[in-house]
């Protein structure tokens, strides 16, 4: 197994009534047979493409030539898009850590922010890339207006070519057009995946390929957790199912309306992020959902701890585990140390993390708190694709348990809408 | 006036039923009447050394010799300390963005982390600041304890006196005794301040100073909000004391039970997690809080505003918008630009983050979900100063209405003691 699921410290019998009843887990989880049927019938029918991605590889071909220039000639890459065109690619290159070239995501459009990126970028050794499914995201758009002028400037005119680089999907839109005016290559974004289920499609692939890592071995990672969960002829034995069922089992029967997840690794925040864009937005329509909230351990036990310990009951946990016992620097206090620091003796800064991790998992289950933990011993490209398509499908199967749509986003068109309406200037708003 | 606290769109009369009605509004800001009471004669008895902060000089002026120090010998700073030791800094630096020297907050155990930062320092022009209050904090003494050796090599055991500057309460403790042992000077940290509270105090002030920042400017704004919330006759009148009733009056008349701060300013996205903490901490005890979750626009627009807009109607909104219009690069389409784009004709991207934080906030409201924007005309330290003290009094009166102590933070103890235990090799913890 690439990673351990220990979700029992979420039963009542376990840790009593914050938990949830054998009963009501039976339920979710018998809710969530048809749930696992469709997604067999989805991989076998070929009507869901996220779940065929793990055994193609010519995405991955088309990549790697651009890959391969970009990590030749750049020192800096600067990857343009948000949401869902960002939050992949940043979850994937965290755990490259820093390197040659460096990796930029600008997935806001604070005019400060990307003034100071400019002017700290080495422009002539540069390199773009530009995501977007629709092609007709303004920030997006916003951001690549911004930056090429300056690119021009220190590329000459002719030469946006092999510096910049779009994926979007096929057929006519703003990002596209742009594209095909300035001679730039475009990769196509598959129409059939969101953005936020689209980190082992080319749009996190090609990042984390420039970054240096082994997209192939991502998707093995990702492979074996969906065989192993479609293979399961009981729901219990899927990983994804049982979480699924113990969120909506536990939103039902104990109004837990909060969900956070919570990685002892700091390369792991940044998936943290990635998990609160797709949970949220798969499950938060029709009045449904609960909210993710993304965590740190250790550091958040001296922010967030006293909260979660002795404030409402209104939280699930998912602390992520890596095995680091024995790793990292010495933090022996020495012989004259002090008799006080004496449980610091032969200890390393990888054990402190391995025991904060585990008392704060006992500590919680003995309040309790319905917990899991989901326990790697090791973080590579093949454990992190295991964990991105655990997420995705405990995510699909829990939208399908609370009756909604995971894939669409109705309720964020209003506000895109009323955006461009005030930059036009046609309305002048009344907002405060 | 520093900024702009508009929250008529958290009411009823004006949202419709997701809002706060008057009558309940009404009894909040009365009940607020003695807290603000009670910050006033803390004030005057000097009983609440918080309060006394802004009109002191002299603790800024400890601090600015090792400030100047730090700043005219080191090409790196690293801050070591946690939770409220390290936050209040990393809010404050942010508004300093990059410069020499270059400030590295390590706030984690993470041996990878640790590791990767120790192999890209030039030790040889690297300053430590650690800072814990107790001086028995695990973390800060495990990263002082790992990154010593290190530091000894490259300068010369005999050198740390100028190399290592302690932020510490009086008395004994480890910390203390290390910093004696090796000749490293400390200075003292308020045994009055709690660590979250501590933001304006040398733990915040130090680093700001070291970051280049003016830390007579952030007391004096965070002086002018005392001051006008401490005067005003109506609760009404005094900002945080109607920040501090909404959030409670929502809490009771309408379940809202988690609170959103959404800055449209990278800036200020530490200042987020910053309050973060402070929020958490303060009131999550006895079963009562609120849950506080740092958002950023315009990114999360793309990931949390689906769930934030038709999800549960369980969260107030708190936007802060600086005012960018015209600032930034042009993100005009050009001449040749496409039709579908010409909404961003002549628009800069400070216009299109300034839009869409109106178009949010005004979304938000016309959904009926309670909302309140501040708004800054600038950022500076006065600015950035008076919203840290808005939020730390708004803080202590919402405690005080909630009727628990927002100073302690009990429920933790349990898994530190329980880590240490696991490090000593006392017990095999059955935790998962």
């Amino acid at each position: 197994m690439l990673y351990e699921h220990l979700s029992e410290t979420c039963l009542a019998a376990r840790i009593g009534e914050g938990g949830l009843s054998d009963e009501a887990l039976g339920r979710a989880l018998e809710a969530a047979g048809p749930a696992l049927a469709g997604l067999r019938a989805a991989r076998e029918e070929g009507s869901l493409p996220l779940l065929g991605l793990p055994s193609r590889s010519d995405d991955l071909e088309a990549c790697r030539p651009v890959a391969a220039a970009y990590r030749e000639r750049f020192a800096e890459v600067v990857v343009l898009g948000t949401g869902g065109s960002s939050l992949g690619g940043q979850a994937l290159a965290a755990l490259a850590g820093a390197g040659t070239p460096r990796l930029h995501f600008v997935d806001n459009v604070d005019p400060e922010t990307f003034g100071a990126l400019l002017a700290g970028l080495d422009l002539a050794r540069t390199g773009v890339l530009a995501v977007s499914k629709s092609g007709g995201t303004a920030e997006t758009l916003a951001q690549l207006f911004a930056i090429l002028p300056a690119l021009e400037a220190a590329a000459g005119a002719g030469d946006l070519a092999g510096r910049v680089t779009v994926i979007t999907e096929p057929g006519p839109s703003p990002l596209r057009a742009l594209a095909e005016r300035r001679g730039v290559p475009c990769l196509d974004h598959d129409p059939g995946i969101g953005g936020r289920f689209s980190v082992l499609s080319n749009v996190g692939a090609l990042p984390a390929m420039i970054a240096g890592l082994d997209a192939a071995a991502l998707r093995a990672g990702a492979a074996a957790v969906l065989d192993q969960a479609l293979a399961a002829a009981d729901p219990a034995d899927a990983p994804p199912a049982l979480g699924a069922a113990l969120s909506v089992g536990l939103l039902g029967e104990r109004r837990i309306s909060q969900t956070v997840l919570m990685p002892y690794v700091d390369r792991l925040a940044a998936f943290a992020l990635w998990y609160r864009q797709l949970w949220a937005e798969s499950l938060g329509k029709d009045g449904a959902g609960t909210t993710p909230i993304d965590a740190r351990g250790a550091v958040d036990q001296h922010s967030q701890l006293q909260l979660y310990l002795a404030g409402p009951r209104d939280k699930m946990f998912t602390l992520v585990r890596l095995d680091t016992a024995g790793a990292g620097p010495s933090i022996d206090p020495g012989p004259a140390g002090d008799e006080a620091l004496s449980y610091l003796k032969g200890r390393t800064l990888g054990d402190l993390m391995d025991a904060m991790a585990r008392a704060t998992a006992e500590t919680l289950a003995r309040n309790g708190h319905p917990i899991r933990v989901i326990r790697l011993a090791r973080l590579d490209e093949e454990v992190l694709g295991a964990l991105l398509m655990h997420f995705m499908l405990e995510t699909i199967i829990a939208a399908d348990l609370l009756g909604v749509n995971a894939y669409d986003q109705p309720a964020v068109e209003e506000s895109k809408v009323l955006a461009r309406r005030y930059l036009a200037g046609e309305i002048q708003g009344r907002a405060p």
